[in-house]
Formats: C-alpha cells, sequence, structure tokens
C-alpha cells in the first residue's frame, strides 16, 4: 500500500505542478507581461490548463484511489495520509464527473463572455451581455447536474470552493447575521459621518509601498518565501509552500487602497506560506475553503488592521512616512477615519459592516437565478429594488449596480460570494477563539507584536492545509460549529464606541 | 496535404509552446523568484521540459513528416511551408536519435556537475570537478555517435546549435583570424594603454538603466513585445515573438557593464522580435544558428555601439546623465576608454579585438579532447601554456583559467564556443553589406537614427528566423560564403585609428 500510496502521490504532484505553472503563467500575464505577450500566453495557458485537466482525469490515478480505499479507512483519520486520500478523491471525483466536452464549452463561454463584460461595464450596456449570461445560467444548472443528490441547485456549485457548505447551512446564518446587520447599519447612519480627508491627501507610491511591506513582514508574511508586486485587481498566488507571491495596487490619493489590500492579500498569502511543508506538491498544499481563506484576508486586513491597538503601535511610524500630511492628524481621527461607515454603491469598496449585505444581495439573487425564481432579463431591475430595500440608496445605473463584480461574467452564476461573508463571520469567530487561548494578544498587537497570533493561527489552521474542511476546524477550534456571534459581537463593540451607539 | 500540415502545424506549436513555457518559468526563476521558491520551480521546470521532449518525439510528428515528404520535395525552397517542414525534420531526426533514457542520464551528470563547478572555481579547485568532466567528455562521445557519419566527432555536437557548420569550415576560418589577430594585439600592446578612467567613475544604477532602455527603444527594441529586468547573468529570452525579453546587470562602478550588456541583449532580442509574425509558435519562429543570434548582439553592441559615430549623437545625451562624472570627459576620451584594448584573463571582459583569442583557445581544446589528444587531467595545464603562448600573459590560477566558463560544467563538451566569434566575423560581414546597401546608414547613426540598418536587418535576416541556415544567409547577402575579411578591415581600421598604428 505504501507503494501504491507513493506512485500516487507521484501523479499528485504532477497536477498540482501543472496548476503552479498556470499560476506563473497569470501572474506573469498580469504583472509583467507587455502587451505583445497576450496571444501567445493565452494559447500556453490553455495548453497547461488542458494538460493539467488530462493528468487530474489519469484513469490511474482512479484506479489507485481505489485500490487503497480500504486501507484508507483503516487509517486514522487525523492522519496526514487519510486527510491525502480524502481530499484526492473527492478531487478525482469532482473532475472526471465533468465531461472534457463540456468544461471546453463552459471555458469558451466565460471567455467570450468576459471580453463583452469588460466592455460593457463602462458603457452602462447591460442588455449585449444578457443573451450571455442566460447561457452562463443554463451551463451552471448543466454543471450542478454533474452532481446529483443535491438538496438545493446551488449546493454542488458553492462546493467547489466551500466544501461541505450548503443552502441549508447558509441561509439561516445570513438571516441572523442580517438581522443583526440592518439596525446597525441604520443606527450608525443616522450618527453624522466620519471624516476620513486625511487618507485621501498625497501619499507617494513608493512610500506606501515600503510601509505596507513592512507591516506585513512584521505580521509574519516571509518574503524569502514570497514577493509583492503591482497589477490592476490584487491578489494572492502560490507557486508552491516556499513561493506564494502577493500584489497590490496603489491610488496616491487614496492611503486605504494599497495599504489595506496589501494588509488583506498578506493574510491569504501567510495562510499559504504556514502550511505543513510534508505536503509540498500535493493536493493538500492548499487553503482549506473560501471561507476560511477570506478569514485569515479579513482577519489581518480588519480584525488587527482596522484595530486601534494596532495603530496605537503603527500610527506613529506612519507619521514620519508622510509627516506632511499627517503629523497634525491624531490617532483617534486616522482611526475614525480607516473605520468610516457608509452606504455605498461598490462591494470591493464598502466598510466591514455594511460589506456582508452586498454580499447577501449576490447570494440571493443567485439561488433566485438558479431555482428559476428571477430570470436574467429581470435581474438588473431586481438588483436595484433589493439594493434600496437592503442599503437605503439606489443604484443610479447598472455600471455600479448589477455590472459592478466579474465573478457572474467570468465563470458560473452560484457559489461566488458566500466565502466573503463566511470570512468575515469565521475571521472574528478565529480571532475570539486565539485571544480566548492567548490573552496577551492584544495587548501585544499594540506593541506591534504579532508572533503569538501568527503562531496561533498557524499551528491552528493554516499548519493543516486541507485537512479539514471549514466546519471541522470550527468545530476544532471551538467546539461548536460556525457562528454568527463572535462577529456581531465585534462589531457591535467596536463600531459601538465609534459612533458612540 | 495541406490538412496533414495543419495536424503537424498543431503538434509543432504545442512543442514550442511548452518550450517558452520553461523559459517562463526559467526566466521567473532568475529575475524575480523568492529564494523559497527553488526546490518547487526544479520540480516543475523538469516537469514541463519533460513533457516538450514527449510532444517532440511523438511518433505521430515522424509519421506526418514522413507522409509529407514527397509533397515537401515539390515545394519552391524558398517557401515558408517547405522551410518549415525542413526544419521540423531535421528537428525531429535529432531528438528521436538520442535514446531518453541517454538524455536523463546526461542532464542528470550535467546538473551534479554544475552543483559541484559551483563550488570548485571560488575554491580554486579543478581536481573536484576532473572525475565529472571526464565523464562529460565520455558522454559528449557518446553524444555525437548517435549522428554517425561525421568527419569530425565535433561536428555533430556543433551542429546542435549552429546548424551546417562544421569543424573543417571552422578551422581554416580560425586560422585566417588568428594570423590576423596576433600581429593586430601585439601592435596595440605595444602602444601606450588606453584611460578608461571616466567608465569607472560613481554612475547610479537608475539613470544607467533609463538611459540603456532610451537608446536601445531608438535602436529598434520594441518595449510593447518585450521588456528589461536585472539578473545575476544577462540574457535574452523568447517566449513568442510578441514578448521577447531581456536582462541585464548593473555595476554602479563600471559604466560599461549594463550599458554594453544592454545593447548587446537588445541586439538578440530584435532578431527575435523581427521574425515573421505567421511563423509563430512553429519551429522557424527562433534564430537560425548560434553565429547568426550572436552577429546581431555583436553588431548592435560594438559595430555600432562602440563606434565614434554613433557617440556623436549619444554622448552629449548620456553626459546629462551624469554630469558630474562626464561633463569634463571629451567624447575622444570617452571613444578611447570604452574601446580599450588588453590582454586580459576573462573571456566575458575582454574587449573586441582580444576577444576571439579567447574563443579560439576553447575551439582547439574542446576539439583535442574529443579526439582523445588531450586527457581531461592534462587541461588545466593546456590551458595555462596555450593561454601564455596566444595572449602574452599567464593565468595565476584555474579559477580564471579553465574553470572560468559555465559552458563545459553544465552541458557537453563540444559546440559550446565557436558561436560567437562566428557572431563577430558575421556581424562585420552583415553590417558592411548593409552599408554597400544603403550607403547612408553610418551618416544616419551619428545623428540617433537607427531605422535604415534595422529595417534592412529585419527584412535580410530576422523576418526568415530558420528558414535560412547561417551559410545560406551569408551567400543570399554577399554572394559568397562566411568571410574573414570585412572583420579584419573593420578591426584594423578603427583600431589601428585609435592606437595610431
Amino acid at each position: 500500500m505504501q507503494k501504491k500510496l507513493e506512485v500516487l502521490k507521484k501523479h499528485l504532484r504532477e497536477v498540482k505542478d501543472l496548476e503552479a505553472v498556470v499560476a506563473v503563467l497569470d501572474w506573469d500575464q498580469t504583472t509583467f507581461m507587455p502587451e505583445g505577450g497576450a496571444p501567445a500566453r493565452g494559447r500556453q495557458l490553455a495548453l497547461i490548463a488542458r494538460l493539467a485537466h488530462e493528468k487530474q482525469t489519469d484513469p490511474a490515478i482512479g484506479h489507485l484511489l481505489d485500490d487503497l480505499e480500504p486501507w484508507a479507512q483503516s487509517l486514522d483519520y487525523d492522519g496526514d495520509d487519510a486527510a491525502l486520500l480524502r481530499v484526492a478523491r473527492k478531487d478525482f471525483d469532482k473532475a472526471v464527473k465533468m465531461p472534457p466536452a463540456f468544461v471546453e464549452e463552459f471555458n469558451l463561454h466565460c471567455a467570450e463572455t468576459y471580453n463583452a463584460w469588460a466592455a460593457a461595464r463602462p458603457a452602462n450596456d447591460f442588455k449585449t451581455v444578457e443573451p450571455l449570461l442566460e447561457k452562463t445560467l443554463e451551463l451552471s444548472r448543466r454543471m450542478a447536474e454533474f452532481f446529483p443528490g443535491y438538496e438545493h441547485i446551488a449546493d454542488p456549485l458553492i462546493d467547489f470552493i466551500d466544501p461541505g457548505t450548503t443552502v441549508g447551512i447558509l441561509r439561516p446564518l445570513f438571516a441572523e447575521l442580517k438581522e443583526g446587520l440592518v439596525p446597525l447599519v441604520r443606527a450608525i447612519t443616522e450618527q453624522p459621518p466620519a471624516d476620513d480627508s486625511c487618507v485621501k491627501g498625497f501619499f507617494p507610491e513608493e512610500g506606501q509601498l515600503a510601509f505596507g511591506r513592512r507591516i506585513v513582514e512584521r505580521y509574519g508574511y516571509d518574503f524569502t518565501r514570497g514577493r509583492e508586486d503591482k497589477s490592476p485587481h490584487p491578489f494572492t498566488t502560490s507557486f508552491s509552500i516556499g513561493d506564494v507571491r502577493i500584489t497590490t495596487r496603489v491610488k496616491e490619493h487614496d492611503l486605504t487602497e494599497a495599504l489595506f489590500g496589501t494588509l488583506h492579500e498578506a493574510g491569504h498569502g501567510m495562510y499559504e506560506q504556514g502550511i505543513n511543508p510534508a505536503y509540498e506538491g500535493l493536493p493538500i498544499a492548499d487553503g482549506t475553503s473560501s471561507g476560511v481563506h477570506e478569514s485569515q484576508s479579513r482577519l489581518w486586513e480588519n480584525v488587527v488592521g482596522r484595530s486601534r491597538g494596532f495603530w496605537e503601535y503603527a500610527y506613529p511610524e506612519l507619521q514620519t512616512v508622510f509627516p506632511d500630511v499627517l503629523q497634525d492628524v491624531s490617532l483617534d481621527a486616522f482611526y475614525r477615519a480607516i473605520n468610516k461607515v457608509s452606504r455605498s454603491l461598490i462591494r470591493t469598496d464598502a466598510d466591514e459592516v455594511t460589506y456582508n449585505l452586498h454580499v447577501m444581495l449576490r447570494f440571493e439573487l443567485e439561488l433566485e437565478l438558479l431555482e428559476g425564481a428571477l430570470a436574467v432579463r429581470d435581474l438588473p431591475e431586481a438588483w436595484r429594488a433589493r439594493f434600496k430595500d437592503m442599503m437605503g440608496i439606489e443604484p443610479p445605473d447598472d455600471k455600479d449596480g448589477v455590472l459592478q463584480d466579474v465573478h457572474w461574467y467570468a465563470g458560473k452564476i452560484g457559489g461566488c460570494f458566500q466565502g466573503y461573508t463566511l470570512g468575515n463571520v469565521l475571521g472574528a469567530q478565529f480571532y475570539a477563539a486565539a485571544v480566548k487561548a492567548e490573552p496577551g494578544i492584544p495587548a501585544a498587537i499594540a506593541q506591534g507584536e504579532f508572533g503569538v497570533l501568527h503562531g496561533w493561527l498557524k499551528n491552528t489552521i493554516y499548519w493543516h492545509g486541507r485537512k479539514y474542511t471549514a466546519n471541522e476546524l470550527a468545530a476544532r477550534i471551538t467546539g461548536g460549529g460556525i457562528s454568527v456571534a463572535p462577529y456581531m459581537k465585534y462589531l457591535r463593540e467596536k463600531y459601538g464606541e465609534l459612533y458612540d451607539l
């Protein structure tokens, strides 16, 4: 069996390495590639992606998994081999259930839709993408049908990035959250708005980048196993446990863009860098779900990076970087500026409190589209109506409404957004558990010491890669499941104090 | 037949795309990769290289070539399809004649030898690498034996990078060159040495890089289809005709390092960027030989970039970039400094005149090793003796003697060095032909106008990719073959004037 396991690992490493090569080609395309490289790069990406898919669905992997199945059942659930075999079985079944012809049709359709959306969004032209989105919806439904036995048609689609999470789990969770958030947003927005003019001055790019890098290095992001470059949209990508890169973008008239982007991506990056090195090259060497991944980016960006304690340490240093703009701005004024809450149109610009309402809107619309309760042609109007209902303001156009996010126009409809809110919820829950285990953490943060928090997260979450699902992790850490309470408590305390509620 | 040709092209594009992906992984490894990425990158590179070799030796390609052979014979020799089929046949035969087990043994041995050399060179320790080099020699001989029917055992090895070139062609060419160079070097070095202190001041990196980039952009290197980054050793790499990148390295106390390195690599880069776009993704979309490639780098680096005319245009601009160091240095003094000739130990630092003596030394030693006339254990002593004989100075150690170049320690012995000298010879020959066809070129260069020269080289050489061999190109351009005369004339005129001979 050990010998078969080794053969299986060899196959799996090839799959993972091909996926890593796709990631390298993608990263280069987004960061450094000259425009003339685009046509060939598309060809090269498609070739390696095809080879990766061929390797991933190689029947030899299926036979090895079948042969190893009885042995796998006899192994300790917490062991690395057992975890590897669970994960490999899941990936293989997912990959072989979708016929290659469907995958090809789907990818071609996504590429076409993406290009149409890239032109349609600035032109505020939903009509052009409407028929493409109809097709996307049909393909998304067909994709779900390859995984029969679900309760809700969105479940198999959610399972791609949040394994084990279902509509049945998410609906009550989101309902509870909404019940807490809507009155909180109302209470905050009845107060005078915070003044954030101090972060809208002029902040030269070089200083912004250097400051962000110093902070995430202190956090524990390892630059000998990573780097930060600029790209139009920030992202984190992993070529191996020893090479996890992040990107950021800079606005010289908005300090928050690059800074919190960097803190956010470094959270993702530390997760990937912190995986048990024994998993290198194997499919368990990855984040376990979109929600847990996002819990780490949001924890380091918001729970730590927008806390008062953190800025007690970091603000004097930031003032020395930008003395002209910040020397006369108090810590308190700065803290209020970076935590300004407002009803706004764009999800990616939203503050901590309103952010989840943006997500829930999309989640509800996805479900209704998949259920057939909402037609694509009625989507823009539904967006506007729900948005007004939830947020109290109405998007003036589709550009900043239904066309604002790339997700539906570059992939399937279904399972796209829940991870963001799961991340906020889990981030607060994990942080509360960390502080319970290590009560010195908040004081250490105010001293610029992040080692205890980082170490706790690494041992508890990062190290395991995909060994445990999000639900299993939550259970191991808190003794219960995913819970909204710590997150609502965090928001109520922080924003209650900020807005004198 | 057209249909079979299309199927063949599809196969060939996949080979080329996999090779391009290897190049991307290599480029990233050398320019941006954090140190932690090394182990996985080695694995990823080996995987893609293996897949490329599998595709390249796919019997389907052989069958298609066999089927197309009679049709290929009927085609016009100058047509693109005929050229593609010639080149593809040659590549396929080369690839399948070496058994995969041999290729693997050879690659493993090279990796081991390279690592040993990287430690042995700074330690001046030839003894450690001696047994490995013995094995390299044996493997190089075995490699040649896979291609029987040669006149000299080095011929098949030379043919890998300078197709159609043989020891029978090179020996008389090099003998003629040596006969001209040795007295020229003697005459120059009997004169007082040139003063190059003006290029050894302090030149901040940023200014050096920006100036070099402005120059090569004027040359015709297209930054929308390329870019320049820093790496420990400069190189040019092509991911497609639309994405040809160069690298450089900077010494802040030696202006010549980055500047002439950039001009050199841009010469390689313009060659690759200038290939007929219809060849994109096919094996003819490449430089035709090491010698022709080097002719372009040396032409733009030396024949243009170290000419007095060029600096009449460029020197005032350079002075504005580094006014502190250069404002009191005359054009004449600068021109003499960048063309200083001296007997020196290191090939890569050698001037235009002595450079070829370094190459010939290595070429002769390679032949004798392969012939069995020289034993590996006697190589360091032979190096010292020949070097003294040829250059008039003796290397004090092996570090700057037989251990100085990576080539023998990272690959085969045989065919490693001739391309450098062929490049010098062909560069002068092609430039003379260009000026004969377009007599306004030198005056245009002195105005900073390079379009006519670049256009002539593009139409005459770049555009054809691998359609014509080096010998065919020389014949098309000059009516004869490769000839030493234009190069010796160029050196005698330039250095005769510089050194008052």
